[in-house]
């Protein structure tokens, strides 16, 4: 299990992690356990950089535990994490809603509660492509699971127990709506082959990091077509009107250059200006990926005053930075 | 020239930039021109974010100019950027070695001299693939130029001279040292083309970041042997021996996924501790990049006391954050 990669992000950073024994997949912020904190621990399939290693750090998650390429980390892997994290307020599990990492993060609270470390679980379900709203319960966590990091993070780091930062987390999930598109297939890394079928000029609405379909696929559009379409389906879904406040995350997949980012941002500022709705905070670059998918999401954050202070609260992580605001 | 992308990075970042007018090609820092600092400029063309809008901010460059994809920004930008971020203490342009740049930004220098603005030159030229040491003043510049933008805005944020600004830049320069590699072609988003050919399989060790050839293309090889083939150039090209000091730039060309720079730095950090080289800082992630082109670059920056210090110097912009270390 100990493969270059994680190798080369603990010889980058060791001041900011560590490894609690010797399998590379579990990683913990170099402080913990921190007494008298609540842990936060995610993970899921490798892939995704920054997603999940990334969001290890102060303000932040506190350790990770991660499988192989788009695969579910074990039961004990998970498990380890939380022991290594644990500061004797319990345990968060935080992280998106895929059935292997359900199923292994399950066993792996079984395990910690033996141990009388409490766990409590909230599940990133950001893709309104994935599901109908009705199903919201249902639906795949992808890149929105940014903000539910960022304000648990703030509200584990400032001391709050394990039933507040939990709450933290699930209002911020429930106030999360993103959308994808894929421009190109992910290329597997094992096998170097596409991991689906997606011919030039064509996208994919509504994909999910995966590479999972979506709405639909058709000819490229352009990059306002695009956003405005994104935009519409999370805007009715998180019922955003006029006067609200929210953050916008627009996440490349991979492949996508910034400057296309940017292009999207564009329509984006421009629409929710148009709808008299206040842009408090942006996010612009990779900030969950699909190896070298080509492709972008656009998410939306319904702010309110206890948010957007936990959003702005210091955060340091090899690869992200809050400073204080 | 207004595309939509310059105004998606102005729109995002408000409080950091601004336009001097009403061209979106040229961006400079909010609170410019700030009277008692040297100016720097840098600028080329786009394609390459972060490379160069990113790097202006505080502690970094205070204005740029850009052209059209893969193309010089025009004479008169070069001179409007100069004009708007000029304090009273003279302007360094501070930019990659390429005729059309070389070209326009001496004739800027010409027309802000007539007002009186005093202008110095530096080139970024750490690319080692694109001439021998004899020729090391030909080099083109690409990703160590971060490097370059980092002190010498320390230096002018600290209030030093044109002509110290414009010596810690050059000293940085001649400290610097890149070589790359390309696994695919980039995307020109004007005609949806690949600007070169690279078939499957085969990488091009020592491409530009426009694609240039490099050394030799070849089947693609690992990516521990490609680290050691770089590091192997850019250490005898520094004349880097044991006990000296370095920082390190894993660049990103725009396709190539985070976790395979981390898989490149694993080795860089094997190969340089066996050398018993101190590596003092690193830098891993997407610093310069050719639009969706898949592929990495190397570099180090050997260092004293003094550049050090300057790397470490707090800036800020909407790509880059170094807080007080």
């Amino acid at each position: 299990m100990n493969s270059p990669q994680p190798q080369g992000i603990l010889l980058a950073a060791p001041e900011d992690l560590k490894t609690p024994g010797d399998d590379l997949r579990i990683l913990v912020r170099a402080d913990a356990p921190v007494a008298g904190q609540v842990g936060i621990v995610t993970g899921g399939g490798s892939g995704h950089l920054p997603l999940f290693k990334g969001y290890v750090g102060k303000g932040l998650c506190s350790g990770v535990a991660i499988g192989n390429v788009f695969s579910s980390p074990s039961s004990q892997q998970c498990y380890e994490a939380a022991k290594a994290v644990d500061g004797g307020k319990g345990v968060l599990f935080l992280y998106g809603n895929y059935g292997g990492d359900v199923f292994n993060f399950d066993l792996a609270t079984d395990l910690a509660e033996l141990d009388d470390i409490e766990i409590k679980t909230v599940l990133g379900r950001d893709d309104v492509a994935s599901q109908p709203k009705e199903k919201a319960e249902d639906r795949r966590g992808v890149a929105g699971i940014f903000f539910a990091y960022k304000t648990a993070g703030a509200s584990a780091e400032r001391g709050d127990d394990l039933e507040t930062v939990a709450a933290i987390a699930e209002k911020t999930v429930s106030r999360t709506a993103t959308m994808g598109v894929g421009l190109s297939p992910t290329i597997l890394p094992t096998t170097g082959e596409p991991s689906f079928d997606l011919p030039d000029g064509e996208m994919e609405m509504g994909i999910g990091i995966h590479g999972e379909p979506g709405i639909r696929r058709e000819p490229l559009r352009t990059a306002d077509e695009i956003a405005d379409e994104i935009l519409e389906a999370i805007v009715a879904d998180l019922e955003i009107t006029a006067g609200d406040r929210v953050a916008v995350l627009v996440n490349g997949l991979g492949a996508t250059p910034l400057e296309e980012l940017y292009v999207l941002y564009r329509r984006v500022h421009q629409q929710l200006t148009a709808k008299d709705v206040v842009i408090e905070r942006k996010y612009i670059g990779e900030y969950a990926t699909s190896l070298e998918m080509a492709g972008a999401s656009i998410s939306l954050l319904k702010l309110d005053d206890e948010i957007l202070e936990l959003l702005d609260a210091p955060a340091h992580s090899p690869f992200f930075e809050q400073k204080e605001h």
